[in-house]
């Protein structure tokens, strides 16, 4: 299933995408993609209805995130070996973890809003996976049976803020507008092998990222079992898992985000995403 | 007001503690200490009642975090000086930021569970304030508005985790009972002049930390103000704020917790909290 959210920023009701390509009303069988509809009952429920029977929501309707705000928003960074290459960071021999605030959270096509005067705005394509039920110390083996889908996330990022404002990442990844999911949340049975998946981000129609899931130095299975050590990850969760290479910061000369820039970037079977960025008023 | 929440984990309801010490049930008024009951209005309509009237709850009640589970759970490091200079970390010219997981709440008496075999877990009595309503981009001036009280907070850390398994602090801070709050929320109105309170840990008995919020590096005010330049902060987000002197990374030679340990700690005006040490089943 493609699993979406529409509607009002804030107000989102839940949807799906129907094998024609039609949005579909979710909102009389769930309230929202909370723990129950994302547990594997919840889903396999989804999955059992006649989606033509659910009411079709107009084409042009604005998608909110695909899942709504979760318990913890986690970002994996130098997933990718180019990426750290380009970042003039060591290849890492534990995943990096940090947090983007939740507050970060917006829709594929809404607008990124960056600080007027930023300088170091960038873009980073990456496959996010959201929990479908509870981990806590789980084996790589088991790891998977705790995802519920996998979404696109542009894990936009403020490299002053991330890197010139006294340690650690989340000051330079968590301004509202900066964690833009979906257009879908790609149920793990559609999916196929997510360690195969192209990525790509063009800023202005220029290709900037160009990337596959099969170098990431540590894989999706591999991140659940790893992160569930430290932390309990709760159904809902988002954990987005790093970028390929060719984010600004890397171009020589490093090029950033200013207002008026549009950025479409997409994951092959998860669809795409588009941001026109814009200054905070 | 000392505002709680009592029954079993993870069914706690909302309550208060009146003028008598006695624990008066708010699961007739409210339905938990959400954004509307943590606003100024939804506060004001709490001090508004007549707590005589409201059911006695008995006092052996355990007490769980005093407020629900955060959509951020900031902390702040090396914010006291002695701490920094402990730590062998330089003075930080900014606030140094980043997050725990929401899944490591716990409630002040609750047991805390560490890894077996962890050789570096340690503790950190905190000062944490939780937000009363939304902040972003506010000024130091009308930073403490946002604010709806204050409770004390353990922030658990397992050194190696937090220190040794490849940049970021999250691993170190975030395992389910790493981060025991309350036992009351103490509203703005009563807590006086939140710089101005000493705090304490004792571990068996002993005591090791003796500090005061006086000598914070960044205060309260300012660390509202500075936090919602990078995010934007939530009603209910709990933000703790560093801790003094003393924690057992510290010692000279360092101690850490081991299972059996017990864990006293308070703040001014705030409480105490009494956590005993296990590991994991």
């Amino acid at each position: 299933m493609k699993l979406l959210r529409f509607g009002a920023p804030g107000s989102e009701k839940p949807g799906l995408m129907d094998a024609s390509g039609q949005i579909r009303d979710l909102s009389g069988v769930i309230a929202d993609f909370d723990a129950a509809a994302l547990s594997p009952d919840g889903l396999a429920r989804l999955a059992a209805l006649d989606t033509a029977s659910l009411p079709v929501v107009p084409a042009d309707t604005r998608l909110g995130p695909c899942v709504p705000r979760p318990s913890h928003f986690i970002a994996v960074g130098l997933n990718y070996v180019d990426h750290a290459h380009e970042s003039n960071m060591p290849i890492p021999s534990e995943p990096i973890v940090f947090s983007k605030a939740p507050s970060s959270l917006s829709g594929p096509t809404d607008p990124v809003l960056i600080p007027a005067g930023s300088q170091k705005s960038d873009w980073e394509v990456e496959i996010a996976f959201v929990i479908g039920t509870p981990a806590f110390r789980v084996t790589e083996a088991e790891a998977l049976d705790h995802v519920a889908g996998y979404c696109i996330c542009n894990d936009v990022s403020e490299r002053s803020y991330q890197l010139e404002r006294g340690g650690q990442w989340l000051k330079g990844k968590s301004l509202p507008t900066f964690g833009p999911v979906g257009p879908w949340l790609v149920t793990r049975d559609e999916v196929g092998d997510v360690q195969n998946l192209g990525l790509w981000l063009d800023v202005n129609g220029e290709r900037r990222q160009t990337g596959t899931t099969s170098v990431m130095i540590f894989g999706i299975a591999h991140l659940v079992s790893y992160l569930s050590q430290f932390m309990r990850l709760e159904a809902g969760d988002i954990v987005t898992t790093g970028t390929p290479p060719g984010v600004g910061m890397g171009m020589k000369p490093p090029m950033f985000l200013k207002a008026g820039d549009v950025m479409t970037l997409g994951i092959e079977g998860l669809g795409e995403q588009r941001q026109e960025v814009r200054e905070f008023a």
